[in-house]
């Protein structure tokens, strides 16, 4: 395996052996000893055409704690503005031999694309509304923390689904491993009947009657940078009928987790209280394992041979 | 001792074994031998919400020479965008675990809000117009290599003091140590009353006048980007008035030494030959500082167990 | 030597030195084992008063491989805007005490002025279009592994040659060792009559009969960022006439090769499938040997103790 592009591309075994790996960086990076040699004079190229901090933040912190260089490029105001093409830009830096290259872009399809033109390992940090693999693995792993099996899970994703790559991997993963899935969302949020066939998902336009019953509530916010819609519910709106208050959660199950990728917008996706004083809220959990899970995958791929 | 968020909260003996660790580094930087292990294997983030090349670059290369890992996260223009608040922006990143957190943002109480919510050691680059503590801690050490007793000294503060936090933490710092101190500025661009007598401060409106008998002049720019007013003087009026010349200079102490926190406008805040002619101002060797008070702050923190 | 301004500066013997270097970084940054510890604690500083994503990775990866720390100044935005001059900006870093600045600026001569103030070695990546040594550096490192005798061999160099620093440095470097250069361009964008004298240079208004048995053709793009003119060809007219076709090759000699110092603007420098599919075009060679060469300086300019 020379890359990770999407959850689709992996074995369950490969996902599996994933996890296990990151079980072990996400005890050590609680201690003061979180740092190892195993990337040592190895390049990680943080390649982001669309902004992002935390998710950079991430991926830096987990490749210079296993020793590796990071070089972080932040191409939303670049060379692209010289007239240059994504190919032209990756054939270039892949010239330079790094060893790494980790990449963000808007457009569907462009991580595979580096993949094939770069001789690096590629590791896709999200692309358009197609797939943010890190992201399902690392919320896979957090779910298993808490509940071990995941076959027969209830798993409710309430937000904006349509535009959300985070929503696509997730349901590719945790389908995978048995997991029925709900939807809620403004109908016009929602993906297409196809696709909601293909992964055979349930839909509901009612978050309370939606998370009856639920193992976990999985809460995107609305990917505003990629909708050019007028009819999109306002702040208002959205919280009432899609806002997570702390009085709907009698209907779940009474060890239901609460999950949000980031970052929260409070008191629009979630009430402002249920963040800080619920015990149900997993999100720091979410962000810790996301180094965890981003060691792990460079620690995966370093351990394969580039064919 | 956890964290630096202000001068107040740091006893005289404190001060001075910061100003007495900074000796060290202070000397060592000069040299090609430079680098320590301290702090290897430790992670230091740079969290500015208001940019400022000189001051994340002391922080950086003071972090880096002490051996620790830096990551700088420019947020002026970021995750705040997507609607995150400050209090979420702070927990996620500590969730990841680094062990320094430097920050500098717009508003008064920022850094002590961040101390509060984050696990890892936290520095104050700047609040508001509330503190800016290492700056002052360098400026005492620039004084005391000039001076080495503080008590009875007559030091010139002369600028926008209303809207400095240099300022704030520069009086702070000095009156603690016995200095006498003189501010100059626009009626408007002093501080209140009360500020004015709790710390036992003197103003004059003449700046040859002021610094008659000074032992130190401290000059200010003005801090436009943090005034809404409309009636600040012009740049002209302004040097006229309360820029510092050459010829001025003969009623000061004849051993006066001139600072400035930088960037100087030249030809507003002092004459442009006084910069680069005169003995007497001490601004590289402030920047020179600057680098050793953070090494210094870095690894008195370090030493100091998180309770 | 102290720094590294323009060709203009370098004996022969230096250049052929620098380019022997980076002879081995070549082979090895195509290995594994790409990193040495020649750098080890020692700071270079990227200072770009102008964006460029390519040429600051080449740096920063040039110096982490040799074990440097690596501290990035995008000023493009910065204490610039506070009204500071160059000159202060440039004393303040050196007050520092990195032992690298690697400056890239729009004003001719501004690394000079760079060198004479600061205390550290530094490296010109390109003033105004005045000089951009490192890349003159690399084409002539590519062109001798391709024809290792420069003297006699035709060189065409087709583009904006008015406002491209390439262009002056590969002009200066070449003639040097003895090439016969030939420049085409629209008549406005050729520099002026005294430099083509000076230098002995060929000019042609058309593409086809100047590449005439040439065993060299480079191509520059139209520096748009440093002409207000409004008189420049549409990028159609432009290709018409000046833009490299596959199917124009066969006048020049048979291992005529196609150099590009990047970003490419596919279809109005060159033709799209020149790039792809011709064996002749050395574009990514360029690259990577601009990582070697930049090492090669480093090196080079490390082992010559400052005076």
């Amino acid at each position: 395996m020379k890359d990770l592009i999407d959850i689709a591309s992996l074995t369950n075994q490969q996902i599996k052996d994933i996890i296990t790996l990151a079980g072990k960086y996400y005890k050590s990076n609680k201690t003061t000893d979180k740092t190892y040699d195993l990337l040592k004079g190895k390049e990680v190229i943080n390649l982001f055409f669309e902004n992002s901090t935390r998710t950079t933040l991430s991926f830096e912190l987990a490749s210079k704690r296993l020793g590796a260089t990071v070089v972080n490029l932040n191409l939303e105001q670049s060379s692209v503005k010289k007239g240059e093409c994504l190919d032209d830009t990756i054939t270039t830096i892949s010239a330079m031999s790094p060893d790494f290259i980790v990449v963000r872009h808007g457009t569907n399809g462009a991580a595979r694309q580096v993949a094939q033109l770069a001789h690096s390992h590629v590791i896709n940090a999200g692309d358009g509304n197609n797939a943010h693999p890190t992201q399902a693995l690392l919320d896979l792993a957090v779910i298993m923390q808490h509940k071990p099996n995941i076959n027969g899970l209830k798993i409710v994703i309430c937000g904006d689904i349509k535009h959300s790559r985070v929503a696509r991997s997730d349901i590719e993963i945790l389908t995978r491993f048995g997991a029925n899935i709900t939807l809620i969302a403004p109908p016009n949020l929602l993906p297409d009947a196809d696709y909601i066939k293909q992964y055979n998902l349930t839909t509901d336009s009612n978050l309370q009657n939606g998370i009856k019953d639920a193992d976990v509530i999985m809460l995107l916010r609305i990917q505003h940078e990629r909708i050019d819609a007028t009819n999109i519910p306002s702040k208002e709106e959205y919280y009432n009928q899609y806002g997570l208050k702390a009085n709907m959660l009698n209907t779940a199950k009474p060890n239901c987790i609460i999950m949000h990728p980031g970052p929260v917008n409070r008191g629009i996706e979630i009430e402002q209280s249920l963040i800080d004083s619920s015990n149900k809220t997993v999100i720091l959990q979410q962000v810790e394992m996301g180094v965890a899970i981003r060691m792990a995958v460079l620690e995966y791929l370093h351990n394969c041979n580039i064919v």
